[in-house]
C-alpha cells in the first residue's frame, strides 16, 4: 500500500479561478481519499473536471484570502496505461516545452539512427551524463532547447528535453506528474512514459525516482498539462508546499533500466 | 450545400506512415464523402483514428512510390461545438506555436485590461492592423513569439498569434482548420475558436474568410494538431496541393464582427 | 572632486587569465589612482590595455588561490565624448545583448515615427514606465528581446532594451559602465550614450542615477564590452564585491529630462 | 596580381544614408582603385570612413532614384594582420550572430578539451561535416544558434557557427569579408580568422575558397560589422548584385588545413 499526501498554501489576492492537479490519476484504485479546501478556514467546494487519460483536475473559485490544500489517499495499483488510436500521433507532436521539430537535428545529432527501446535507452543515458539537477537554474517558460542549452534544470526540464529527443526520433513520448515515494527530496515528481512495443513505458531522465513505487497523478504532452497548479484567473500566490509519499512495504529495487510500467 | 474536396501528390521515398488531417469534421453531416489513396495508381487503405473534438485522421503505410490523396463531400450544417468541461483549462494553456506564457505582457501591453467580447475583437482587430499576410515569409517552425517580431505570416501565423494573445489574456482560444467556400487564393486555411460567454465563437485574424460558409477540418491547440499532412515515419516529399471549396447558394455576407458559430 | 572605489574578491580555482574593467576611463583627470590585485596575499602584476574609447582593461594570469582586486581614484571633470567618424555607423549595429534588427517592428509599435531628441525621450519615458526594476529577475544570457518579453531586470537589461529600440528607430546608441555616486543601492551601474545633433548624451532607462555625477569606466556596444570581470581562461568564482562612489561638493540635482553629456 | 570588382543597383525610395563596404582593406596596396556612385546616371559624392582593422566604408546620401555602386582595383599582397592588444579580449566576447556565451556547452558537447590549433581544425571538421551549403535556407536576422538548430546556411551562417563554437572554447576568432578568386558561384565570401600562437590565421568553414588567394574588405565580430550594404537611414532595395574576383597567376592550390594568413 502507498499513502500520498500533498498541502498547499496560496494568498489569493482578487478573485481568482484556480485548478489543482494533486489527486491520484482514475487508473488507480484508491482508499481513504480526502480532498480539502479551505478560505481563512472555510471550506470551499471543489468542482472535479476529468481531462484526458484519466487526470483529474479540482477547481475552485476563491475570493481573496489565505487558502489552503489538503490531499491525501491510500493508494493500490493501476492497470496499465491503454494504448489510445490517436497516442502514437498526438505524442509524436511537437508542444510547448517539447519543441521537438526546433530539435530533430541536435537529437540525431547526439541519438543516430536508433531505433524503439535502444534509442529510449541511449536517450536516457544521454540526460543522466549530460543534464545536472540544478534546482533554481531553469525558469518557467523554459522548454527543451533552453534545457538542452544550459545542460542543466529540475525534472520537469530533463523530461522535457528527453521528450523532445524521442519524438524528434520517432518515439512518441509524453509527461507524467507522480507521487515518488523514496524521492530525495521528496516533492511532486515528474518522469517520462514512451510508446514502444505496443505499450507505454516509464523513465525518468533524472534517475531519482523508484520507477515501481510511482502513483500517477496527471498525464499530458509537457507541464502546460501537468501543472500542480494553475492560476485560470485572477492573483494568487503559492507560499507553501509539502508532498509525502510512501510505500509501506519499502521502495521496490529499480536498476532504471528494464521495462516498468506505472503501477 | 457546400462542396468541398482536396488532392494531394507525394513523393514517398521510404517506408513510411503518413497521416491526412483533410476529412470534414464528424460534427457536419456529409453526403458522397470518399477519400482514395493511391500508390502508383494501386489503392491503399486508410485507417480513419478519431482525435479530440471529433477530428478525423487517416493513416496509411506506404512504401516507396508516388502517392495520391483525394478527398471530396458534400457538407451540411453542424451542430454548434459543444463546451466540454475541460475546454476552458485546456484551451488556456501555452501550446507549441502559441506561447501564451512567453507573450503574457506583450500581450497586455498591446490588450490592456479588455475581457470577454471585447478583448476578443480589440485582439482581431489588432491582427488586421499589425500582420501583414505575406506567404513565404513564415517557417513551420515559427510560432507567436516569431510572428509577433516579424509582423507578417500566413493565416496559420497570424492564428497563432491571436490565440497568444487571447490565452495570455485570459480568453480560451484554439485553433480550427477548415475549408473556406470563396477563400482567395483557394488552400486550406486557418482560423480561431473563442470561448466567451458559454459557447465557441470562430473569428478570423487574417479578415480572408465567410465565416458561416467555413467547413471544419481538425480542431486542437495550434497547427501541432491540425496539419493536414503528418509524416509519422520515413521519408516523404509533398509534390502537389489542391483544395476547393463551394457553396451552392452563394457565399453569406460577414462583416468579421458579429457573433458566428462554425456550422 | 568625486571619490570612487571598488574591490572584487574572486576564489581562483585554475591557472586563469583575467579581465578587470573598474579603472575610470582616460577622459577623466585622476589623482591617488591605485588598483592593486594580490593572490592569497603576494602582489600581482596587472597589464593595462586600451580598448576603444579610452577604456582600460586590466589584465593578469593568476595561478589558484583567494584573489584580492581593491582600486580607489579622485577623479576630475571629463572631456566631452567625442564622435568618431564611424560611429553612427557602429552604434547602429545589433550587437549581442541589443538585438535592434529583431526588434525592429517591436520598436516601430512603441515609438511610432518620432525621431532624435523626441525618439529618445519617449523610448526612455517607456522603459520607466515598463521595465520594472528587479534585481535577479534575469540572467547573464539575456538580452533586449527577452527584457522585452520579461518586462523586468537591473540595470544592463533596460539599458540593452532602451539601445536596441533606439537603434532600431536611427538613433546611434552604447552602453557605458560607470560609478555612480548616490546610486542606491550602490553597485557598478550601466547608462546609455544617444548620438544626437552631434554629440554623445547619457539618459538612464532605469532613473536612478544623478547623471552629471557619472565616472566613465567602459565604453561599448553592450554588456560584453563593459563587463567588470571577464574570465578569458580557466575557472575562477565571484566571492565579494563592494563599489562606493562620493561626489564630495554633494550630488547634482538631475531631472533626468535635460541634456546631459558624461563629465 | 588579382583583379576585383563588384557592382550593385538600388531602388532608393526615400531620402536614404547608405554604407557600402566593398572597397578593398587598407592592408592591401592597390593600383587602378576606382569607386564610382551614380543616382540616375549622375555622380554621388561618398565620403570614404576608416573602421577598425584598416576597413574602408563609403558612404553616400542620396534621394530617391536607381543607384548603381561600382568597384573595381588590382590587388597586391597584404602585409599580415597585426595583433592588437586587446585582440584576444575582444574577440573572445559573444556577439550578435557569434551567441558563443548561449552555445557554450554545445561547443563543449562537440569539441571536447581541446585546445589552440587542436581545436581549430576540429570545429573546422565539425562544419564540413554538419552544415550543408543552402542558399536561402537562412534568415538575415539567424545567428549562430539557428544555424546549430538548422544545419544549414550560406557562408555567413557556418563562419557565425565555427566563430561562435571558437569563442566558447577559448579561441578568439572573428569574421572578414572577401573578395575570393575562383569562389563558385562567385559572390562576396566570408571567412574565420583565428587568433593562435600569436598570429591570425584564416579558416574557411564552408571549404569553398582557395584560401591564399583570397582578398580582404572588412573584418569584424561578425555581419553586423561586415555586410556589403548598410541602410543607415531611409529605404533602398538592392535589385543587382555581380562579383567578380580573379587572379591572373591562377589559384593557389589549398588543402584547408595547412596554416594560412591573409596575404
Amino acid at each position: 500500500m502507498r499513502q500520498v499526501s500533498s498541502s498547499l498554501q496560496l494568498d489569493v489576492r482578487t478573485d481568482a479561478h484556480l485548478v489543482f492537479s494533486v489527486a491520484v490519476a482514475q487508473s488507480h484504485p484508491l482508499s481513504d481519499e480526502h480532498l480539502d479546501i479551505t478560505l481563512d478556514g472555510a471550506p470551499l467546494a471543489a468542482t472535479e473536471i476529468t481531462d484526458v487519460h484519466g487526470t483529474r483536475l479540482h477547481r475552485v473559485a476563491a475570493g481573496p484570502g489565505r487558502l489552503e490544500m489538503t490531499y491525501a489517499a491510500t493508494v493500490g495499483p493501476a492497470e496499465p496505461a491503454p494504448v489510445l488510436p490517436a497516442d502514437d500521433i498526438v505524442y509524436l507532436r511537437p508542444s510547448r516545452y517539447c519543441d521537438s521539430d526546433r530539435l530533430a537535428n541536435t537529437a540525431y545529432s547526439h541519438l543516430g539512427d536508433a531505433t524503439g527501446q535502444e534509442v529510449v535507452e541511449k536517450a536516457r543515458q544521454w540526460m543522466l551524463g549530460h543534464i545536472v539537477y540544478a534546482p533554481g537554474s531553469s525558469g518557467p517558460a523554459d522548454g527543451a532547447l533552453e534545457t538542452y542549452l544550459h545542460r542543466a534544470g529540475v525534472c520537469r526540464d530533463t523530461s522535457h528535453l528527453l521528450i523532445a529527443f524521442l519524438r524528434a526520433r520517432g518515439v512518441p513520448a509524453r509527461l507524467v506528474s507522480a507521487y515518488s515515494p523514496g524521492l530525495q527530496p521528496m516533492d511532486f515528481h515528474a518522469v517520462v512514459e514512451v510508446l514502444v512495443d505496443g505499450a507505454w513505458w516509464v523513465i525518468d531522465g533524472t534517475g531519482l525516482a523508484s520507477r515501481p513505487d510511482l502513483v500517477r497523478i496527471a498525464t499530458g504532452r509537457d507541464a502546460a498539462d501537468t501543472a500542480f497548479l494553475t492560476v485560470l484567473a485572477g492573483n494568487a500566490d503559492l507560499r507553501g508546499l509539502r508532498v509525502d509519499a510512501t510505500n509501506a512495504e519499502g521502495l521496490t529495487p529499480d536498476d532504471g533500466v528494464r521495462r516498468v510500467q506505472l503501477r
